[in-house]
C-alpha cells in the first residue's frame, strides 16, 4: 500500500506516524521539532503517508498567537483508513467494540455467558455472534474489517496466537489466534488482559504524553504491562511482566496457578474470599458470585468487623510490597492502577502507598507518582482494539522483507 | 568531529558502529544484512566513520571457501582512536585498567585499601595515584585517556555522577562524578557494581552476540543489570535492578538498606555470616574478614555441619526465588549470574535451579538458560571501561544538538 522507501528512512517513517497518531492534530514543524529532525524529511515521509492514505491534513483551531493568520495546517490519522475490532472473552461476560483508525469509538456491544472454562469451539460461537453484533451496529459487516483483536486472561503467546493457559478455555495450549482467523476470515491478534489495558493506555491514554509507563491490574488475578520508549515489554518468550506470579513468601499462600507465594495469592479477589470463608464463617455457595461476596465482605469491614478489615488490610499490605517491587526493579516514571476491585480504597488508602514507600529503596529521591485509572468496562475491549490497529499499521509501515530480516 | 551527517541516517550510523564493534572484524556486505539495509547505505556511513579515525579497514582471516581469491576486506573499530580507564572503588581495593578503543587491554593494577566508609577527598586522593599508576603501566599520560568511568557499590544517579548512598562513602548525595572530573582534569562518568558487570557482557561478553540478556550478581550484595536492544535498561531516575532490595518477605529479615524482608538480607554474604554467628556460636571479631568467615562455614557444611547446610541451602533457596521472580517477570532469553561468591556451588547447585524451575510460570515453555560467568578480578574494572567507552561513543555519534533534542 505504501510506496517502497529508501531504507534508512524507514524506522522515521514509523516514528513519524506514530507521533501523529498520539498528538491527534499536530503541524509538520511541531513533528520534526519533537523528532529533532528536519522539516525536509518529514515534508517527505508525511507525503507518503497521505499518498497511502493513512494520514491527512486537517485545519488545526487557531490559537490566540496565529488568531490572525490564515488557520495552520495541521495533520492527523485518516479515521476511515482503517476499521478494527477489539473483543475481550472474560469468565463473565464477552465485551466487544469498533472502532476507526484514530481510536473513535464506533459501536459496543456485550453479551453475558454462563461462567466456567469451555472449548475452542464453544467460545468461538460466542464470539462470532457478538462479532457480528457489534459490526451490524457500526453499520458494517465484519469482512469491512481490517483485523481483529482478542483478548483473554492467562497466559499467550502473543507470536503464534497461543492460548498456553486460560480460565476460559478447557485445555491449555489452545491456537485461539489461528482458530479465530481461520473462522471469521480476518487477521486476528491475541493477548492477555494486563496488556490489554497497557495498550489502552498507550493508544488511547497516557501514551499520547508519556514514552515509558507501568501498569498493574487488579481484579481476578493482578497483571502488569510495561511500556518503554512507546512499546510494550514482553520478554523473549512474551511471557514476561507475570508480577502477580512473583514470590513473595517462600512456601507461602496457595495461588491458583498451583504455586505457593504468589503475590496473587494475597491480593486477588479469590484470595481475599477465601479467608472470608474462615474469618467470617461463610460456606461457600456456587450461587454467590465472587463479586457478591467480596460486596459483602467490604460491607463488613466498614461496620468494624475486626476479621474482615484485617483481610483488606493485609492485602493492602502485600499491594504494597509489589508496587514497591515494581519500583525498585523498573523504576518506572508513573505507576496506573487499575482494574474492576480498584474501587475497594483498601487497595490505595493513604496508608497502603505510604508503606510503599517505606518499602522502596532509600535514596532521598521521590517515588514515581502514582494514579488510579477507572476506566469504563469497555477498557479491556479497548485494549484489545488497540492491539488490532497497532497490528494493522506495523503491517503498513515495516515491509514483511524488513519484518523477516529483523 | 564526525562531519554532519543527513539526520536520517543518524540512527543508522550508531547501529553501523555498534555491529562492528560487536564482530570485532566485518564485511561491509554483512553489515548490510544483518542490519537489514541497503549496501550502499553502509557504504556511505562507514565512509564517514573511517575518515572520521573510528573504524578502520582490514584484512580478514581466509577462510576455506574465500581462500583462492584476494583476501576480504573488513571492518574493525580503530583501536588507536581512544583510549580510556575504568575503576572499580570498593571495600576491599580499588582496580584499574586501561584499554584501547577495541576495548583490548593495555594495563591494569591494583591498590589494597582499609576498609570502611571514607570522606570523598580521601577517596579522590586514592583514585588519583591509582589513575596514575595504571596510565604509567600503560605508558601513557592521564592526559591521554578520553575518559574514565567509575564504578562503586550503592544507588548511583548516574546522570548526574552522584553517589546517592554507596558503602564506600561516609556522607549521601555525593557528587563523586563531577569531584572527580575537576580532581583527574578529565571527564569522568560514574555507575554503579551491577550495571559495571553487565556493561562488561554487553561490550566484551555475550552482548557480542545477544541483543538482550540479565545478569545477577551476588556478593556483598545483590545486584541485576537488564540489557534491551543492545542497551542497559535504568529506569525513569536511573535507579531501577534492584533486585537485591525487593521484598520477598513481608516484615522479614533485615537488610543492610535499613529495611526488612529485601532478597539480600537472605543471600548476601553478610546475611550467611550473621547466621553462622548464630549456628556456629561464633563471636565477630574484626580482625576476620567476611570472607575468612564464608570460607569457614563453607568448610563445615562440606564437613557435614547441619546448621551450616541449612544456612546455605535456605540461601540456595531464596537465590532460586529471586531468579524466579527475574523470569516471571523480565522473561530474559538468557540470565548471567555473576560475582565473588558463585564460586559457592550451593547458589547453583541443582537443587537450587530445580526449585527456580518449580517457582517459574506453568505455560508449559522451557525457562532461559542460566549461565554462569566466573571473570577474573579485573571484571568490575573493565567494565567501568566499558562505561567510559560507551560514553565516548555516543559523545562521537550523537551530536551535542541531538541529545538535547531527546
Amino acid at each position: 500500500m505504501i510506496p517502497p522507501l529508501s531504507d534508512t528512512l524507514r524506522p522515521l517513517r514509523q516514528q513519524v506516524f506514530e507521533q501523529i497518531r498520539a498528538a491527534g492534530l499536530i503541524p509538520r514543524v511541531h513533528v520534526a521539532k519533537d523528532l529533532g529532525v528536519s522539516p525536509a524529511s518529514v515534508t517527505t515521509i508525511t507525503s507518503e503517508l497521505i499518498e497511502a492514505g493513512l494520514i491527512e491534513e486537517a485545519a488545526a483551531p487557531r490559537d490566540s498567537e496565529t488568531s490572525r493568520g490564515r488557520p495552520a495546517v495541521s495533520l492527523r490519522v485518516r479515521p476511515d483508513a482503517h476499521r478494527v475490532a477489539g473483543m475481550k472473552l472474560s469468565d463473565r461476560e464477552h465485551t466487544a467494540v469498533v472502532v476507526d483508525f484514530s481510536g473513535q469509538l464506533i459501536a459496543s456491544e456485550a453479551i453475558a455467558r454462563t461462567p466456567g472454562a469451555m472449548d475452542l469451539n464453544t467460545l468461538l460461537d460466542a464470539s462470532e455472534i457478538l462479532l457480528d453484533r457489534v459490526c451490524a451496529k457500526a453499520g458494517i459487516s465484519r469482512h469491512d474489517l481490517s483485523a481483529v483483536g482478542l483478548g483473554v486472561p492467562g497466559f499467550v503467546d502473543r507470536s503464534g496466537g497461543v492460548a498456553l493457559w486460560s480460565p476460559v478455555l478447557l485445555d491449555r495450549r489452545v491456537p485461539l489466534g489461528p482458530a479465530a482467523a481461520a473462522r471469521f476470515g480476518l487477521p486476528v491478534h491475541v493477548d492477555n488482559d494486563a496488556n490489554l489495558v497497557t495498550l489502552a493506555e498507550l493508544w488511547f491514554g497516557v501514551g499520547r504524553k508519556l514514552s515509558d509507563f507501568a501498569v498493574v491490574t487488579i481484579e481476578h488475578g493482578v497483571g502488569m504491562g510495561l511500556v518503554l520508549n512507546h512499546r510494550i515489554y514482553r520478554g523473549a518468550q512474551g511471557l514476561g511482566m507475570e508480577l502477580g506470579h512473583t514470590k513473595v513468601q517462600l512456601d507461602g499462600a496457595l495461588c491458583r496457578c498451583g504455586q505457593r507465594g504468589c503475590l496473587e495469592a494475597y491480593i486477588a479477589d479469590y484470595a481475599l474470599v477465601r479467608e472470608a470463608t474462615t474469618a467470617l464463617n461463610w460456606t461457600y455457595k456456587e450461587s454467590r458470585s465472587v463479586g457478591v461476596l467480596l460486596e459483602s465482605l467490604y460491607d463488613h469491614a466498614k461496620a468494624g468487623n475486626t476479621a474482615a478489615r484485617s483481610i483488606f488490610r493485609r492485602a493492602g499490605r502485600y499491594l504494597a510490597v509489589g508496587l514497591a517491587n515494581v519500583v525498585n526493579l523498573f523504576d518506572p516514571e508513573l505507576i496506573i492502577l487499575s482494574g474492576d476491585r480498584m474501587r475497594y480504597d483498601y487497595l490505595y488508602a493513604a496508608d497502603t502507598l505510604a508503606e510503599m514507600e517505606a518499602l522502596m529503596l532509600n535514596t532521598g529521591r521521590k517515588g514515581p507518582k502514582i494514579e488510579i485509572h477507572a476506566w469504563g468496562d469497555l477498557l479491556w475491549a479497548h485494549g484489545a482494539a488497540a492491539l488490532a490497529l497497532s497490528a494493522v499499521t506495523e503491517d503498513l509501515l515495516v515491509p514483511a522483507r524488513d519484518m523477516a530480516a529483523q
